[in-house]
């Protein structure tokens, strides 16, 4: 299949290398000449503009930083809309808020091109395995047609409704998982604070109905549990300005749509703090460190 | 065994009650006389004062409503501690701040008398059931002597450490569930805010990073989940000045312990608010219809 | 002089008025037809778009709702700069956040015009009796140019640096009052439900150290302060959705500056919340109702 | 004047050695020798314990640092209330709740005396220089007693109503005072981060709505108001832990009579944060520092 895959940064280039070895022809574009070749030696095209990738292309893939880059990308003169075909499938990835992906799919129905919001999570690992999840906003034939091609880059394809859809439930998500990670953290250091051993006090939680990912899965405490970010100095995981940018978009999208998100708010104004104190590339779950004593 | 049990409301009386039932002689003190008119239909022997109970018991069990009650019945002069024996096993199931836990421990020690904290969770329906849980602050004996009669009461029996420590399982637990529903609560209605069907976000957000109890066992949205207290009018479950309480207890203890909880001191005001508005009786997940436009 | 004044709404048809009032020529323009045919009566001349009202002006002034408008206002094929004389001073004095004050100013200064921002306080009330205060964002040569004419509208005029400053002053002066009417209302309430007199409880505020604006000038508790809108059932002053509009401002500005504002924030919410209940277009110190318990 | 003055600390010392200086005789107790011996030395009596103090006093008088002193010195056995003469008027003047305020003084109407309570703001500036304000909740008769000799120690005496109102109205105003400076310090550091000089927009602030106490007498940000400990190191004026006391008291208060206080809770949490980090003993102001990037 002739795909046009537009943004190959850190989450980008990993999923373009698996749709390659998958076996599909790529029209690569990126403003970065370095991972454009690197692609195109894997056996990629290199394109000269978002328009040039999309024309003849039979699917059309963007991922991308942010709101404004999507916008610029599929909407201007030489864009992916002013080359891509009628009827030819288009799906963007990025995280971004769901009134642009509103926006962006309705000018793309102007041109007869249905278009799909596919969010990932998962982070670089995932990207690089395989092993993704999307959330995915589509009509229900255009979701068919998506499925395949990115159960190639991921492995769990959910379809959440129709184009928005994909990008709420990532931000709801999303706006829960800050909210448990700083209930978990002070949830633990209040127990360590107050004399009950953290190990201990886990297992409880992770019985009871404190449960929860950030507990029993990634737990802030350092020891608890081997595998999280926790026991490796806070490395290697979802960075806090990652969190920072979904809280964010989350509360954002509340104020647009008239609806209070307390805890949420508070959440992303200690993220903010976090960053602003020089942490913002650390795993998010440090955000335990704002409630422990400095050593 | 003989057994002093001092505190028979909608906890104590069932559980007594399963202690009666599984053959133990019971010392019962209480204010309400009818309560304890009926615990002796069954078989158990009404006692003139907490220290008449203690007198001549072989484990003496209180559960009671809050930290005062607890001292005065443990300290007073009439109280457990002027009739029980040295060396009888004593324990305290009411939830309280762990400091007045650790204080009446430390008297009971005077009196040569080992004492453990043994709050429970569970609810009316797990006492009657016998199905509680108890999460036990005690020494490595006394929680080996009391582990049988506790299991004749429920069904977890978890060892947290020396006395004191049960409560700060409780409370750092409860502190957790308390913020974890609001967070649920939030991510919920702003989902439904931004357009996606509730049913669908819960899936997602239970198979994801934001699964927690208070969104795949209890979730606050109606009809998500069949059995929680939402699908049936937010009646019957854990009231929501119950959760109040305990974040009443989780945000002293932490203020003693100089410790921050930001998302819990919110978390309280806003059960304060709803208890306020006249709903303190509902249950806990309630705590979304502040989110939500009213009817 | 010869003005361009666009926008001519509960704001800007008040303060034109009194530029006509004080002699000056109006080119006009705005979508709403009557209150041009108001003002052509007065003596204004009614202008086909912005670029038309701006063409020939000695001075062009816009007052819009929102920052949409502004871009659209200024920017715009048909827009103020396609129709601007180089080196006509130029001002926007609508509530909007600085980042595109200062984008518009660039795209001005491009075109050869100086550009300052201006916005205001003191409402509807202010603008018909000519009593606003300006919050001036300007270079000090365009500064010294607009202060007579605008003086011709406001009491005071007040200088607070380059082009965005102005923006910078509301929405960080809003951010506290928000926050004040808030802290006020959780004072009065709190003193309330203790046993103090209110009238008693806000005399010694006002003369201590928690003395405000928001409690002596505008104290929320109803017939503590005769001429406020609490004492006539919260109406006539400024609305809560507009005080909802200038946090969302402060937090989203503090979003773009990485700078966290946690009371910010959840004053932000609380205001939401009462927008969500209803309660937008009441005063916004009945805020205090979020506080009190229901009749 | 035969005084008994009990609590000789920080705010004591001063204030019982302007009572010796306005010609009153005093009974001294306190559990720092040192002090006695200087009070001594300027023409007190040291006496054995609070009753011997009380015994023959024609007014009583505390000063101590929490509740639980106060209770024992008025109660216990060798208390207050063991040597004080019937109808002698009685005032504390510690910052405790309310509630302790009411017992303590119904315990000692049981014994025939009226008891106020009056806590002062001023700081140990205002209680060597003679200035405070005292708060006084008293029944008419004694306040009209106490007057003059409380403003022998300081400058206002404010009757708040019965007792306990003396404690109300110090809590209220410092839960607002404590969130008008968390206000001001995101005002003054989200003004500063988006480009606004500060002197300038605190300028606009103290002439606009946002105008209290905090921005135009004590402003947080350095070298704004010359006299305020911002512009010395945030050294010798009201330190954090102090603040963090008040909003304790209130946020309990609150608790007690079931009134939401939403920003005053996470004020003192902001606090709280800020006393764990080793900051608690500099002034309450320097709580800016938790909104600006670490040098």
């Amino acid at each position: 299949m002739k795909i046009a895959f537009i943004g190959l940064g850190n989450m980008g280039a990993p999923m373009a290398r698996n749709l390659i070895k998958a076996g599909h022809a790529l029209n690569l574009f990126d403003l970065n000449q370095t991972v454009l070749n690197e692609l195109a030696a894997l056996g990629g095209t290199i394109s000269a503009s978002p328009r040039d990738a999309a024309q003849g292309a039979e699917l059309v893939l963007t991922m991308l930083p942010a709101a404004a880059h999507v916008r610029s990308v599929w909407l201007n003169e030489d864009g992916v809309l002013a080359g891509i075909g009628k009827g030819v499938p288009a799906v963007d990835c990025s995280t971004i808020d769901p009134q642009t992906a509103r926006d962006v799919a309705a000018a793309a129905a102007k041109h007869g091109v249905a278009m799909a919001d596919a969010p990932v999570s998962g982070g670089t690992g995932g990207a690089q395995a395989g092993t993704l999840t999307f959330m995915v906003g589509a009509n229900p034939e255009l979701f068919a047609t998506l499925q395949p091609v990115l159960a190639q880059m991921g492995r769990n394809i959910v379809h959440c409704g129709d184009v928005g859809t994909g990008q709420i439930a990532k931000i709801c998500n999303n706006l829960l998982l800050g909210i448990s990670m700083v209930g978990v953290s002070e949830a633990m250091a209040l127990g360590d604070a107050l004399g009950i051993d953290t190990q201990v006090l886990a297992g409880i939680i992770n019985s009871s109905t404190g449960r929860c990912w950030s507990s029993d899965t990634y737990n802030p405490w350092p020891g608890v549990i081997e595998t999280a970010p926790a026991s490796r100095g806070y490395t290697g995981g979802f960075g806090a300005d990652l969190m920072l940018k979904d809280l964010g978009l989350a509360t954002e999208a509340a104020r647009q749509a008239h609806q209070p998100v307390i805890l949420g708010a508070v959440a992303q104004q200690l993220y903010q703090s976090m960053s602003q104190r020089g942490d913002g590339g650390k795993d998010f779950s440090a955000i335990i460190n704002s409630y422990r004593k400095p050593l």
